[in-house]
């Protein structure tokens, strides 16, 4: 089609792309959450079932953007780390922090009644996003630290303050007051000695927050010849875990290492392959066993009716 | 609270503010919606629920984001305004365009079962969105033009090829192949001379896109004192008129002049307050010839009572 | 020539291309100059040889960047204006700012001697430099403005400053202190009622700075022909006038006009011929005239010598 | 001083800080310098006196921006590599750019005489530069690499131009033509079958550009109490080697770790005391040992004297 005099108006739009070879982490924060909490009767300090739909909508972005290798979520906001290496939308800044949280809300709003069944949505959500690069391994994880360690303080202020006003009866300012200046210890012990609840006995998506990453798992197929097999699927998989210390790091290498060679790939596919293959002869024997077992039933059967 | 030590991640985020005094233009487009429509059955070329739910959702944008001035949409597409004098998140572009399309997204799905009642949503769809910064008011109406006369060309386009296809039977394929080098003329004559089907003919949404502006209206308020009074309510309408001509901005001044001054706000206020007393008298007026009608229909029906 | 494998590094390079169809104001500044005014014995408040070496290599700048169509300078800082519609280096920002910064510095110290005589230059200095982009005519001379403010205020103070001392025998110290929160009348009156300085007598270039345009001046050229001739050449001017009321602005409209079109610059080039053509005319009349009067002058002589 | 009216034309200015912990690159390239060496009679392919004046203004860069770390040198442009950890000026890219490009110019014009002293400079040459951000040590090392390679292929491509040019006595043309397609061991050959030339024995300033890294060199001091002493200095210096291989970095450790801790600072400190004390002493013992020869000498004098 004929280009239009007005055309020329394209000129204006500017390259945003982000620089290679960097990880890139896009949060997202809901937009007046306050106000949107206690129009839907949010329970306080969490709600598990609203944590629960974080989690549903994270899982729909990661599964949309492969791209993503780790999220983490708490309250109402998700982080999502692109692997160093990606390479979606030509890394335009726009692109990837406009279409995540599309996506993101665009989930939140559809699996809204799976999740709160019982309560209406009364208005459209919305959440911001924005895009932060980081130049080495050590500075991602320390975002990632950063968030956890946000969300841990958060909660447990919150577990106090609500504490302080659902079952010590206090009011939002006399709770706010009376945890002022007081530490991590003195929050524990508030807790402990005074409503007799151990902190650490609280959910651990409560403390933790929630953790995204893929892992491979094996389903059943049936082959075109209509055999069963095994194959290798790449699920999302949701971890309510520690990520500040090393162990999280150490059992999952694939997460930092950089993009695997040609070779590497087929290397990895071989040994999947063999896992694959172990499990379906183990499957093959395991039905055998059963068929043998069903068929020694039968027989015994047969033998009582023949008795009979 | 404290600050952790990982806290220094923040030195990483980039500010992105948009030049001062330039007119912002956001643009929304559906990701991936030849399979959405596909999966969802839209009629062809136009779906007029989908059209009608991408405005309802603009409007949604509109009523939440004060500042945008005008916005026009077409296809799954829409193009937001922002006033040159827009102060919103301090123009950070991420801001913008993030909350922007979370916002249309979020009411997308929020209301899509009020224009598909009869339409399940099968997935939650996702919109992308970016910002272009214009200097001058004849380029940010150049860029309205722009994507008007697109509207007008795909949709003659598309007019033309969807009869072919299903009026006429043709293939998609063969349908394309007769349209390759036509022009506008020959469009209309093939839809006219083969189909009777006058393209002038064809609803204004489809021909011209949606406009949505800000109107002055008045609405009926009851006074503390109980009486009933006039009040002046801002509220988006929705328009399918042509915006490449002068007419248009001629007629709406307010669009492309500077940020009232103080002064000049009073004097819009008082003027407005005038059409507000003006509406009142009249109703009041109407509403005592009304009292004034009954009260003699009254009196004739006890003079009918009187006299039987 | 074989593309290396470290080429791809390219990749990390980043577009900085400024916005189309706004002006472009690149502003350079003396770095630690208070050090090198002191090194080089600069005469207080203003040396005037320092003062004629920056407008030297602002001309030079100017000379060598044609889409520049203003430029204005005071003390050690001159701001560089590039027409809206300019193009040059793609209107990359890190190409204009550096190439100019770069020109100017070179050009300082190239013509240093030619100022400075007497004064050898101890060491190189060094400016830096950043572009800002204004989108429309108003707020590009308002910049303009603020410069020349900005040069008026420093300048009363710094001419008050250093009479209190070279004149008043003050001290730094006692000077900063009498002038502490006077106003431009208190100046006014303590120069003249103390020292009997008139400060609007004070020299033009110090009181207002200097403003580079181009203008159009005739030259005499030799055709191939052999005859003289008049030609048009754009040359920058050096002036030292209010470029804060209209009047400047009104006198060169060619400064804030758009980009003329090709027949606008047909019309003028014929009219700029017009005035060569007139030029040449009464060269060639004078030329005549002067012929004439040598002929006569010839004939009287010839005639003296025929009376001796 | 009160701030005008106009100020707000500094809203304008935009925020264009580097992103943290990542390694600068600035390179400068002379702008059109086919004309500037032709004009000042270069020699080709290359003119010591042109690279040693190259090196000594990237010397004096690398003394006024101490961030920077390694710089690399070839023809007519430089590249100055700055510390990850560099935070001069905010890692604002136009003040880094500007002032050092700024700062070469100027001792490019400043020293030219001193390289340069039979041969006046025509008129201020310029540079252009730009800076690119490179997020690993990897990265960074390819990037000189890229720079390094060029040399060698450009060097060996011009040595055999100019050798048949100037040697051969071809025309610029068909020395080109001779040359297309040539890979490095038909340069080679061609260099050394037909004209003896062994390319391996030209310069290595030719061959491998120009490296400046900073050295601790020890240097003799006085201190208060008149006594001669040994002190630290960190002196730049010009190499020219391969900086491609490991060698150069394992050899160099300091240039790629991270920035020292205090106690690192002070084991440092305290370790090139060591290194200063020693030499103290073995220049003590030499001063001794001169004196104890002096006298012995005198002694034997005075024998001699004696003697006489």
């Amino acid at each position: 089609m004929a280009k239009s005099q007005y055309e020329y108006v394209r000129q204006f739009e500017q390259n945003d792309s982000l620089l290679p070879a960097t990880w890139l982490v896009v949060r997202i924060d809901g937009q007046g959450f306050t106000k949107f909490t206690t129009r839907h009767g949010f329970t306080k300090p969490n709600d598990i079932r609203a944590l629960h739909l974080m989690n549903r909508s994270a899982k729909e972005v990661m599964e949309s953007m492969t791209e993503i290798v780790i999220s983490y979520g708490q309250s109402d906001e998700y982080s999502f780390v692109f692997s160093k290496d990606a390479k979606a939308y030509d890394r335009r800044a726009s692109k990837l922090i406009t279409l995540l949280v599309s996506r993101f809300t665009s989930a939140y709003v559809y699996y809204w009644s799976e999740f709160f069944p019982d309560t209406k949505l009364q208005f459209p959500p919305a959440f911001d996003s924005r895009v932060v690069q980081y130049p080495s391994d050590r500075i991602m994880r320390d975002y990632l630290c950063w968030r956890q360690v946000d969300c841990h303080i958060n909660n447990m202020y919150n577990t106090c303050f609500w504490t302080l006003v659902n079952k010590g009866g206090m009011s939002n300012k006399d709770a706010e007051k009376r945890l002022s200046g007081t530490l991590s210890s003195d929050k524990n012990e508030l807790l402990f000695g005074e409503f007799g609840i151990n902190y650490n006995d609280e959910k651990e998506i409560f403390k933790k927050g929630s953790v995204l990453v893929r892992e491979n798992t094996l389903v059943d197929v049936t082959t075109p010849e209509g055999k069963c097999a095994k194959r290798t699927k790449s699920t999302v998989v949701i971890l309510h875990c520690d990520i500040i210390r090393d162990q999280f790091w150490n059992d999952r290498p694939e997460l930092t290492r950089d993009r695997p060679t040609k070779s590497e790939r087929k290397a990895e596919r071989a040994k999947q392959r063999e896992i694959e293959l172990a499990a379906e002869a183990e499957a093959e024997e395991e039905a055998a066993a059963k068929r043998s077992r069903q068929c020694k039933a039968g027989e015994t059967d047969n033998k009582a009716e023949d008795d009979a």
